[in-house]
Formats: C-alpha cells, sequence, structure tokens
C-alpha cells in the first residue's frame, strides 16, 4: 500500500500541474454545462484521461472509477477513484480553490487518499493504519476545540433538494458556529484533517468527493461517519466529518435535517 | 491620485510579504481574542503598524484610519483606511483565503482601493474615474449573467444577530443561486469584481473592509449600494455589490432581511 500511496501523491502532483496549465489560461478553456449549477471542462477530461493512463500504466490491473469517464473494472481487487479537479465551478470562474482528488479502495474500505491543491501547493495524504499527512508532516488534529469558537464548512448541490441545506446553516448558526462553503467538498474535508475548520457536512457525495477526505480526517484523529466505500461508489452518500469533540453534534444537526445514512 | 494609487499597490504587496511571513511560521504566532469568534494576531498589529509607518512618511499629511490602532487625524483631506489582515480567522486557522486592504478616501469618496492576496499573489487595484485592475490587466465585468447560474458570497460576524444571515441565505437558494462564504469579504467582494462571483451581501461591514472592494467594483463596471465613505469610516454600514444584471435583485433580498442603509 505504501508504494501505491507514494504513487498516488506524486500522480495527483503532476495532475495538478496539468490543471494549472489550463487555469492559468482561462480564455481558452472550454466549458460545457453538466445540468443547473453543474459545469464540466475540457481541464476535467485532460486530467482524467492523464490519471488513468498513468494508473494504467502502473498498475494494469486496477479498476479504475472516474466522475467523468465512468468504470472501468480490474482484476486485483484494488479500485482507484478519481476526481480530477473537486471544485469546478471555482475552477472555470477563476476562483483558486479547488483540488486533484485520488482514493484506493479495496474490500470495501478506502485504503489511501490524496488530496492535491496546486495553487497553495499543499498534499494532503493518507495510507489507512499510517496516519495523514501535509506535505510529508505528521497531522494531529487538536483536541481543544468546541462548535461556538470555529468554523464548520457545507456543501449541497442539484443532487438534493437545495432548500435542505437551510435547517443544517440554522443549527449552526444557531450554536455560534460560523459556516464556510468554498465549493471544493474535497479542499473543506482536507481542512478538517489539518484542523483548520471543526467538520463538514453534506447531504449526499459522490465517492471521488469524499473517499479521500474520510480517511484523511480518520487518519489525522478525527470522526467520519462510517461508510461502506462499495456502497459510495455505487450511489455516493452523506457525509459528516469532524474532530472528535464536535462530532456527536454535527451528525445530530445532520440527523435533524437529512435522512441517516 | 495615480502617485498615491502607486504607491498603495506597492505598500500592500510589501505588506503582504510580512503577513506571509507570520502565517508561513503559525507555531510562533500569537493570537488575542477580541470577542466572540473574533481574533486579532500579533501579525494584524504588525502588519498595521508597518503601513501606518510608510504612509507618515510618503504622506505626513494625511490622515490614517486603522482597524487595529484606530483614527490619527491629517491635514490633506486625504485619509488612508487599512485593515491589515481581512480574514483574521483564515489567517490564524492556517486556510490561505486572506487579504490585505487599503483605501483612500477624500471628500466623503473613496478615491482609491486596493485588495491584496498575497497567497494567490493577486493585486486587486482601482482609482476613481481610472478603471479597475488585476495583476495590471484591465478588468470588466461580463453582462451575460443571471441569479441561477451562478454564486453568492455572503458575510456575517457578531456585530449583528447571527441569525440574520438566514433570510438571505433562503432567498438566494430558493433562486437557484449558490452561496459563498470564505470569510474575507475583502477577497469575496475582488472577486465580484473579477467576474468570478455575481455579487456580495453583508449586513454591516467596517469602512476598512468594504471601501476597496465597493470602488473595485464600480470600476469594474458593476454596481455598489451608495455609501458616504466618511459616514462608513464613522459607523460602518451595509454592503451589496453585485453585476449590474442581478444588482437589483439583490438589493431587493436584502431589503427583505436587513435595514435599509
Amino acid at each position: 500500500m505504501i508504494n501505491r500511496g507514494e504513487f498516488a501523491v506524486e500522480l495527483c502532483q503532476q495532475a495538478g500541474q496539468l490543471a494549472l496549465s489550463f487555469f492559468n489560461d482561462p480564455a481558452n478553456l472550454a466549458v460545457e454545462v453538466k445540468g443547473a449549477q453543474d459545469w464540466v471542462s475540457e481541464a476535467d477530461k485532460a486530467v482524467e484521461d492523464f490519471i488513468r493512463q498513468k494508473i494504467s500504466n502502473a498498475f494494469p490491473g486496477d479498476g479504475i472509477v472516474g466522475e467523468e469517464f465512468g468504470s472501468a473494472s480490474g482484476s486485483s481487487g484494488f479500485d482507484w477513484v478519481i476526481d480530477p479537479i473537486d471544485g469546478t465551478t471555482n475552477f472555470v470562474n477563476g476562483i483558486p480553490a479547488w483540488t486533484v482528488v485520488l482514493a484506493g479502495v479495496s474490500g470495501g474500505r478506502t485504503q489511501l487518499g490524496v488530496i492535491h491543491d496546486p495553487n497553495a501547493d499543499e498534499t494532503f495524504a493518507a495510507i489507512r493504519g499510517h496516519g495523514a499527512t501535509l506535505n510529508a508532516v505528521r497531522l494531529r488534529m487538536g483536541t481543544d476545540v468546541s462548535l461556538d469558537s470555529g468554523t464548520v464548512a457545507v456543501g449541497y448541490s442539484n443532487r438534493v433538494a437545495r432548500t435542505n441545506i437551510l435547517p443544517v446553516l440554522t443549527a449552526l448558526v444557531e450554536r455560534g458556529t460560523m459556516f464556510h462553503r468554498n465549493a471544493s467538498g474535497a479542499l473543506s474535508i482536507a481542512y478538517v484533517a489539518a484542523g483548520r475548520l471543526l467538520g463538514y457536512l453534506e447531504e449526499h457525495m459522490n465517492a471521488w468527493d469524499c473517499l479521500a477526505g474520510q480517511l484523511l480526517v480518520e487518519e489525522a484523529g478525527g470522526r467520519a461517519e462510517d461508510q461502506d466505500a462499495s456502497e459510495m461508489i455505487r450511489a455516493g452518500g452523506r457525509v459528516v466529518v469532524a474532530a472528535p469533540q464536535v462530532f456527536a453534534e454535527l451528525v445530530e444537526i445532520a440527523d435533524g435535517a437529512w435522512r441517516a445514512p
């Protein structure tokens, strides 16, 4: 797993450079609409294609699941889950808050996860049982936190009724918590693992948006709602991750607004 | 004014370097609590002190208003308004979304504004009547936008009843608009001027948070609620800025939730 972990870090950093070359040339970036408030750019496709080829060359028996080009089953029992650009809306609008995300799954569990932010040159990485790192320095979440002294990030999309986010925001504000939404769920979850935010809540995320981050938070000492990774690949699901001290409160807020996972 | 404008751009960039030297050494950063969810760090103070000294040396007759060290009146009729670090919560938590902000006021009107993002190395600058620029390239806001195809950013603080943000979020979500909150109001407003966000709404901002951005948006071709800059320095006030096509709708949303300015 450590070999695949090192490979994944290097691959995300290379893919980030490729994505940056598109980001820095917006006048020539082709963008399509996938649905209401949902975009895809030629950069998403080019980056996913790049990552798929590198994986196929290095681990030809592994399966691959990507946001843009669907699934290719493998023979090794190990599956890669790719989000070439998490935060495409930011990307196409020129906001430097987006990430390249890669997770590795076997036996229904996420075994490794990488979230790379090319703009800040920050690489968040975790291998199950081996901890989480930011630019190779070990992450350990703080213990002295409370909801009324920090910030919780949220996400929502056109996959759910958008008004479902409102009771969550109400509950956070009423408890004295500040809320963030920066439109890159993976970046927000990476910030939770780094102790920069207290937690992250979203009613429905796809596997490529969340598996890497959930592992990062757990390996940094935080908590994530338990999810079967294979089921997440099939259908996605609810995501709650947080510092241990506030996790139960955030689950309670999510339960009050959304169906349990 | 152009001399002062060039001076302001260079000063914000120098101040940004100073702020980055603190940001990159968080273990040694002293932080104090000003109030609930309101922090100040030694970096805020050091950066404001640096800016004040540079201004006093270059324009000794000018007045100075700063977030951390109050007001010093001048004789020239020209006042500088300083936010050494806008987005202090992000800064102290290690999130690279904060800015150095400088505005220049005379005759009750903002004459120049600079918002510098040292992490992305982006300098947004405007001089009244001379347009707005990002890294010296002219900004011109797009014309083909609507609330249901874009994102509006919001801000709130402990200076207002926090639940007052909820009806605004409800109105945005119900109109199909995505919302952002990145905890640096000045950065969000600069993104409006650059066409990256459709608009920004906050019930109460201080002059150092908003004057530069309001001028930037107007000079880029957008709209800002008219405010007397001297009155804003005295008491702060409501802020609505937006692309021209959605400005009236956002004012309507603000009027439905908050007192008119």
